[in-house]
């Protein structure tokens, strides 16, 4: 089998990438590739019963509870699913993993960022992604990508989607070698392409082919 | 009303600690403290969910999963009930808080205890203790004290509760200032009465009293 992968996609809402993560799925196993995919949160049964809790739950949960809550379910993801499937020699490509927190919750929220790090790295334990795409897209084709789910984005709000941006761009910045921008402003062939080129290079790189 | 206090509770099953919890209770009620008892895990509402989850859930939670779902109870345990009470000037008496956690899965299960302390830091969010009462007890104390429980007693084993015991020791020598050993070994009344005088050496620093 050898050594698998682990791929992990990120953006804002709009950005296309759940498009694009099932496109590279089907390009990864016509080339032979035994593929997974997953996303966060809400892939295990555990988190399910977690978001269970949160929804029903009489009184307000306190935002570090439910950061911890959050974390369980993604410690749970990663020591079940994400490490055995690597370890089988299997591609695992994740909608939304780690750098999502960061974004969402420390950029976006304003909640602690070097907790939510701590908090990850303790997470993962040692799983870290060998790539990270980031679907980047202009918060004006966000917008008009997202369409009926308006609602959603309006509650939101435009700046807090801002702020989430550029909370992934700091991230770029960080680990430049991690993750790779792609520009998802263009129509969704163009973005494939751009997107096929990286993963071709990753799996030179990390897998020798 | 002034400001409040927070005293925890420590020791291994048997030390005795509940009841003292329960003199000292009505010691301090008995000279006009507002005073709370409360315990962990499962005062809270979150907890006993939690604790649900881990009972009924189909397949394995992973350890480091299990980490967070209990500190995901006492992030809330701390935000929502211990830290108001404080705030409101009551005193706070807490029957096992993060001591138990490094002494019981660090100490005594072998979990990173780094980590562990890393965790409970952000779960209490600055709320630390102003005093920890450890009982210590000889495991002859505690084995001849639990009695009927015999069988949690056996299935945990006495090299664990020894393991444990030595946690709460090294936990004593890093942090000299807030944990006060008692020695509770002898009778209830003895050990009410070093208990006493530990609390009102405490009410005094603390509250000028």
């Amino acid at each position: 089998m050898g050594k698998g992968l682990f791929i992990t996609f990120e953006g804002i809402d709009g950005s296309g990438k759940t498009t694009q993560l099932n496109k590279v799925k089907t390009f990864l196993e016509t080339k032979g590739y035994n593929v997974i995919t997953t996303r966060e949160p809400g892939a295990m049964e555990l988190g399910k019963k977690i978001r269970e809790i949160l929804l029903h739950y009489e009184g307000e949960v306190s935002d570090k509870s439910e950061m911890f809550l959050f974390l369980a379910d993604r410690a749970q993801h990663v020591e079940k699913l994400i490490k055995p499937a690597i370890e089988e020699g299997k591609i695992v490509l994740c909608d939304r993993h780690t750098d999502s927190t960061i974004a969402y919750q420390g950029y976006g929220r304003g909640q602690d960022i070097n907790i939510l790090k701590d908090l990850n790295r303790i997470a993962v334990n040692g799983i870290i992604p060998d790539l990270t795409l980031l679907f980047d897209v202009s918060l004006e084709t966000s917008q008009n990508r997202v369409g009926d789910e308006k609602d959603r984005m309006e509650s939101s709000g435009i700046e807090f989607l801002k702020k989430v941006r550029n909370g992934y761009l700091e991230l770029l910045k960080e680990h430049p070698r991690r993750i790779k921008i792609i520009n998802a402003n263009n129509n969704i062939e163009t973005v494939f392409e751009e997107t096929k080129t990286v993963i071709e290079k990753t799996l030179q790189e990390k897998l020798g082919v």
